[in-house]
């Protein structure tokens, strides 16, 4: 009963209806907590009975529940439901086909978005949605695949590293959308260097991998664009936002996110300027090749035909021609020849053509 | 008496008067309605008499009346005026060249916008114009043909699942407008499926047809963006609306039809700038295509043409030319000619031209 | 005295010194009004002395004067007077290299815009210049010729259809207006089928014709465009207005006239689109045709230089060539050839040139 | 001590310091005086003596200052201080590559802008700079060389014509201001000339001159832009202005020239859209020329290659070749040519490329 | 224990850990202040003690602290919390890949921003990040590395002229901001210069050196924009900012900058405009002179084909050519070859191909 089903199988669907559109990325669906205080307390486990989350709820410890893969809707259901979450916004997590946004309620703020990654493979960037729900004790977040991403973060929660023991779950929620925007900018360094290996290829020698590369390229701003340009409006509201749940000494924090997603669209506007251009480098490149070749085989012909047309004339077998008679008949053919060719040259020469 | 005109022949007529601007895509115009409310009584019939629909108005039950085909105009008229319709509003519905808009009165609120459907035999998108007026207790809706869109949603409201029943007019007006946008999701997905397909073929060996497929991606996308950037203005205000018959509850689902058009709108855009880069890449793909072409003549040509001179040259009938003589004049020849060509082709090799 | 001149003229001329700018369209101005009331009241006559109109004023008919003919400036400067118009207005009215726009004076509000039509010789859009006056009792137009566009509307006064003997003069305004944007919605259509027409024309076989259609096809849009915009603010402001001689239920009117500039705009804003990529059409196209043409002349050519170089040797005249003598050399070198030539064609084929 | 240095120089310099950036256009500074009441008072002066300056301020008449040059700092400065204008101010006035702009300090407004004019010689747009610092009875105008373009209005002046006496010096300002931005519509219009000249040689027969013209309209354009952009809000707020020494009834005039501005900004606009598209109708237009030649190239080539093979093979001197020896074999050969021609004609006929 | 790492290596790492993010530009971190009030005091030294500072705030001398070189983070860290500068922002300090911005505290503004510098080497625009943190008596400055443009500055303050030592450290910010902001003025004129010189060149003979030159250019416009663009926010903020250590008489100094920004925007602006159609011109020129390359080879072979194929015709070996034995057959043959040859030239010449 965890249906699996796209965009196109759901329309008329009743509102409402709780259904997963999208990829089936992983198995099964895995629930880990993470549980900590302003003291040294810690633990951390997995679980596959939603049941034990509602105890969670009793203490003032800051819990992180992450659940990983979104198939098995009726997991998904009962964990939104533990934490009071409303039917509509579990929907939302469900459909990984969410355009980045966030939504505040009384006892949670909802925030959903892109992480961004690379199809090596296929040198093509791909995205993970990844849903935040955090409230006063707890941060919710659902992921469709495990991501290596976060582990630096897990590591400073174990640790104890900084200040995220002393600080709630708002920053916490913070930390996680820190690292996922802090992942735009390695995208967009990774796209900066697609560039500049494709920029020199472009002038000196462009062949059809250079124009699959571009393609590429431009396919991949786009989507990292696409991805990207909800999250300004977004934290552009978190960065004043007031909540009870939302301490205003972490306001900075998210500013500071904000100022991030700034730059990141700034750079990603630059490469798509440039990107731009490519394909008109390209082209004049290209048409430059061509004036080369153009030019040889033009010089070729040019002078040979006319020479060529001179010794088909004298093996014509008509009966009267004297100059086939004369003595100095064939030296002077050469020297002709020469000359009309020597000519020739030094013209195209003058041309730039040699 | 059913006028059914053109933009060209109705202007200059006084405002007000009641003709219909379009296309006559059905050949009668057909009144069905479904009754319902929160109980489990449900109707449904058909009827040609309007003024059955007076009685409607009496109950308290959710009416929705749905008019098929425009053409006929005294019906449309007729079907407003029972419920009170103001006759510019009547008239906005007879003209299905409308640009999508909502507009508020004091008893209910007007919605017109676009359905998109695809043309299989032309791939062309073509619209159809739906109007959703909506009261207290009631849902028009004006269509300029029967569409199989909304066979889902009436089956809900036959076998009253989901919230359909418990909700009033206002959730039924909005169900209506949820298929009308998600069908554009599904539009976008069409386009978006038709680009994948061309930028293979464009890379490799475009073609004349690929040329086509492209002329129209491109119209079929700008029909798209105009039919969709003006839901964004309806829906950012209807999320928010002050009325005594949409409940506050509902706005969250105008909010969420609100999300889905800003979705929409975001990949259009990102298609188009996709779309945006196929000539370009046509262009340069063609041009490669040439200078492999041209590469191949100048490197024949030039190799051959030295050569042809070379023999046409003993081929003239010059008495006195020593070299005809030569015991090994003739392999020589082959010696030099080979010699000749051997090198160009060298020199070819290194310029990549081979 | 009445100085027809042009904008280079009038620089550092007196401002509100009163001279026409534009073209001498009609040989004499014209004046014609049209008097109505709520009763059946009507009537319409011609007249040359501007004193008459001030009888117009004593009653609370409407009054419409038309005024034809822009270079006659005391004329002009005569009528103005008589309705009490500002001097600079009077000079507007005079400048037909006007930019739409709307003013309100305490007793009448003032329109300038542009009628569009189609030079049908030089398939070039031109416009007229029109303004309005309109006050409690009267309106005011000015145009550079007579116009065939507002003939239903005279009909519409004369045969008091409608609502417009029932109307003030604000009402009258609006329909003259309309007439004035409905115009746009064909010129639109115009440009819309020409692109339709040059469409299929530039798949299949783009001429120095077609290049000149989208040259022109651009400018058009381009005029119109510069026409259009500004009514937007225009009939945006329009439709709030708050004046003691605007009736508050003629607000919709405007509003309406407003929807459909908005509607103009988004149309010519998706041809422009459209317009804008046909230029790429041709390139590629016009690049795709060069293709053909070059792997034609290839394809012979690299097919027949090898094979003519061979039948050059043996067309030479050293006195010792063993071949020449063999029995079979004849026939061995047509096989050659045909060798030689097949293959050749098979590769063709392959790389698909053929 | 008179510095003129550029903008390289003056960096890091202390700001304040009074230097002239700019070129240096006339050799001396001069300060010319026209003085003039409501009355028929006139009065019109030189001076060296920039003491004399002060007695003006002690009338109430309205003094129009005008100082022509630049380069001598002090005179500039002097000027300045006798009407109590700012040391930063100054600084900006000396300062010729200034971005337009409006200020307002308690006495006196300032404006600056620039004067647009055609280097005829290379067909090149320039700009002078103008600065206007009036107060309640002064206008100061700095320009940086003799302009023709004021004569007309102080011809006004000097014969008292219109309003010019009787308005004070907002007027006045208003006035110089208008003339400027008329000159606007003088460039408007040549560049609207030059774009009609160039457009009929693209089509037809596009030149490297063609690509020269081009080039200088698209950078004439972005000058003219650039200079007249900033206008908007200059005159934007100046239309409003409230001030003790601008006269209320004097706005109308300011928002005479926002108009003229706006019209001006719509019109350059619509002739970079024109002028933008050039370059690919120049692009069409070449690559339908090269269409041609290679046509008719292949076409001459396509024909005649195989024939001359077929002769070719007829010329080789093979012992044992048959066909030589027959009665008709010559006949039959040209038989063999003019059938291969001709259907090679019908097929290219065909392909429309005769 | 100087962390010198990229952003690659940063992520996931604890916001707040102090990391040096950027390139080493110099091998030391180096401390030097100047000290000077409105008397004529002025100190100025260098020194490697913190502690030091904490001296400089007991007085009310203004106190330049210029840091020089960011990767000895520990230095960085305790200059900031000498003058209590938060932890956050001593991050964003050393975090060299920063967006400009102007941050707002109770004792201090941050500024940072890029200086643009020109890589002669590479032709390409480097920036170096410049942080400002100036509070009631003291400037704090954080550069990459030494640059010569603050020399002036230093030596108006050794020198005391000027203003500076009567102003306060509000002042000295702006006078510092006012250096990085001219300095675009600098780098705009050297992108001008590139495109004027590349102009000409585009036109007349472009190459794979002039593409490379316009690659870079629009690389360098990009940069210098992206830099750019966010001062217009922080200076627009900063000229009306109300704070106790930013005297409002200086208000008018930061309108002067951002006056500066502007104009350097709109300058950008016109050159990438410029820029923008330069490959464009590129292709129309190389277009042109393939066309030209193009028609010599179509004249030479379309004259010469045929020739040859006449010639070669009676160089045939058939026993029966009755020509071969005409008296005047080959005259006959030359004059044949003349007519064509001649009327081919006329052809060509009217064609406009010679």
């Amino acid at each position: 009963m965890s249906p699996v089903i796209t965009r196109a199988v759901k329309q008329g669907q009743q509102p409402g209806a709780l259904v997963h559109v999208g990829e089936k990325k992983v198995d099964f669906t895995e629930i880990s907590i993470m549980e900590y205080n302003r003291g040294h307390d810690f633990r951390e486990w997995q679980t596959d009975d939603v049941a034990e989350l509602a105890e969670i709820l009793q203490t003032d410890d800051v819990n992180w529940v992450n659940v990983i893969g979104l198939h098995q809707v009726e997991i998904v259901e009962q964990v939104g439901h533990v934490f009071g979450v409303h039917d509509l916004l579990i929907e939302d997590i469900l459909n990984t086909d969410q355009r980045p946004k966030s939504e505040r309620y009384d006892n949670y703020i909802y925030l959903v978005f892109k992480i961004l990654y690379l199809d090596e493979e296929n040198e093509k960037l791909k995205t993970d949605q990844i849903s935040i729900v955090f409230g006063d004790t707890f941060v919710l977040t659902f992921q469709e695949q495990k991501s290596a991403l976060f582990e630096p973060l897990r590591r400073r929660i174990r640790q104890n590293q900084g200040r995220i023991h002393q600080a709630g779950a708002d920053y916490l929620a913070y930390a996680v959308a820190d690292i996922v925007v802090d992942q735009y900018f390695l995208i967009a360094e990774y796209l900066s260097n697609t560039i500049e290996a494709v920029e020199d290829e472009l002038v000196e020698e462009p062949t059809r991998e250079t124009l699959q590369t571009i393609l590429r390229l431009n396919r991949n701003l786009l989507s990292a664009q696409k991805a990207l340009w909800p999250l300004r409006q977004i934290f552009s509201e978190l960065q004043h936002i007031e909540s009870n749940f939302v301490d205003k000494s972490n306001h900075i924090y998210f500013r500071d996110i904000y100022d991030h997603v700034l730059h990141n669209i700034d750079t990603l506007e630059t490469l798509r300027n440039i990107a731009a251009g490519m394909l008109d480098i390209y082209l004049s490149s290209s048409s430059n090749k061509m004036n080369e070749v153009m030019q040889l085989l033009t010089v070729m012909s040019t002078i040979f035909i006319p020479l060529t047309f001179f010794t088909s004339v004298y093996g014509m077998n008509f009966n009267y021609m004297p100059e086939l008679a004369w003595r100095w008949g064939y030296p002077l053919l050469w020297v002709v020849n020469i000359v009309i060719a020597g000519s020739m040259l030094v013209y195209f020469k003058r041309k730039g053509w040699l």
